[in-house]
């Protein structure tokens, strides 16, 4: 991968939110990442099973990393989750982002979160994106 | 309102992720609740701006609250989430929810976003839910 | 309401498929309007159920006269679209659209669709829309 | 593929609907569909472009197909539908469906319909689907 991928990473540093959660970015490539995040003893309702919220903010990060790796400054205009399987405290979470489409402005990513441990499907996900600058505004 | 929510306001003190976010049930009835949260210096991206996973975590929570509402056990099957402006550190977020459908073990709920300042529309949220249980199983 | 609405008017009588499909545009007002349409013969899947497609035709035609109610030329972005119950041969159905935001050139418009005879919800569809042009373009 | 789609056959054939419509179902098999339209007078509105409702209902057809051929009578729950470029009159559209996730009663299929000419994206699409049945309940 030749492509210049620093304003991501960039990003990726200034993110505070996703940094405080413990998400790592695994994999950042042009229309892919991927990010780990394990779900702690703060993300958890009863049961010890993960808010729904906190999986679809690991997708939301790994979805923001895919639609910024062209260099264009893009946003999330939306998004929607099915929640599969519950994630559990201490479970390792994996999101996989991929884009789907890009046309004009608009793009649609599609980010699937699984459990390490054993590949087990948690949810699917997907984003749809708006850039704010017309591409190649890479700083 | 005669209806005995005791069920739903258990559900919400063992919420530990709600509560750690600095969520505050501000209204809770059948079919309808309010939650406020401030966007805290662990919420925001770079330039202030708050990740938009929080605005989808505070809609979730408030979603959970309605469709728990009548008794059933019951759990978000999904959601989709409409960005329409960016939250920043400092702002307090309203989000109120009202049950827009239930049908079988199904249920949708519209989940509203403000700024508290000003009114500012900062996202919409509509979530999809099943009851695990058939109603009226409130313990 | 004072707010001239014959662009919109026009449109609807351009748009042939919705005509061929037998609706009847009854509300044409700023934000809001309402559609009928019978489930024909031509509707159905086997059992007499009407193909969900149509359903989501009905929807999307009520949603094109609402997001285009002020003016600015308007397109379906994309939509979401949850089917309640079954609708049958012979059902009358009432699609009901009212914009709920609108923020840029972006907005959003929730559509319900219940069965003429009874009231029984059918549908309920939310639809995003752009603006192609920056309003108050009406011709 | 040895298993036996005869079940799903026949619903194709009770579909009256999609029958009416044009639609050829070129590829039938577990988890996997591609059905073609060709876009009619009947389909469009002003200017030659297609009406959103009938791209959502070639991909709804295909979805059918592909939620339905492991045996289980399942229906459409809802769908979400992106819309990527404007078919035209005379345009054929090819849709493929693929089952990405099946849990419980539950699954999510995703179909991708483009334009056969220049292979031009039109739209995405995202069906959730229930069985009604426990599975193996083939006809």
């Amino acid at each position: 991968m030749d492509e210049d991928l620093s304003h991501v990473r960039r990003m990726w540093a200034d993110d505070r939110a996703s940094r405080e959660l413990g998400m790592r970015a695994v994999t950042i490539e042009t229309d892919h990442a991927v990010v780990t995040m394990r779900v702690t003893d703060s993300m958890v309702k009863g049961h010890d099973i993960a808010h729904g919220g906190f999986i679809f903010t690991l997708a939301d990060s790994t979805f923001a990393l895919v639609c910024n790796s062209r260099g264009a400054l893009t946003v999330a205009a939306g998004a929607d989750i099915t929640f599969v399987a519950a994630a559990r405290r201490g479970d390792v979470l994996v999101a996989e982002g991929i884009q789907r489409a890009a046309y004009g402005r608009s793009g649609l990513t599609d980010v699937t979160v699984i459990r390490e441990s054993d590949g087990a499907l948690v949810a699917e996900f997907r984003g749809r994106s708006r850039s704010l600058s017309s591409g190649a505004a890479r700083a």
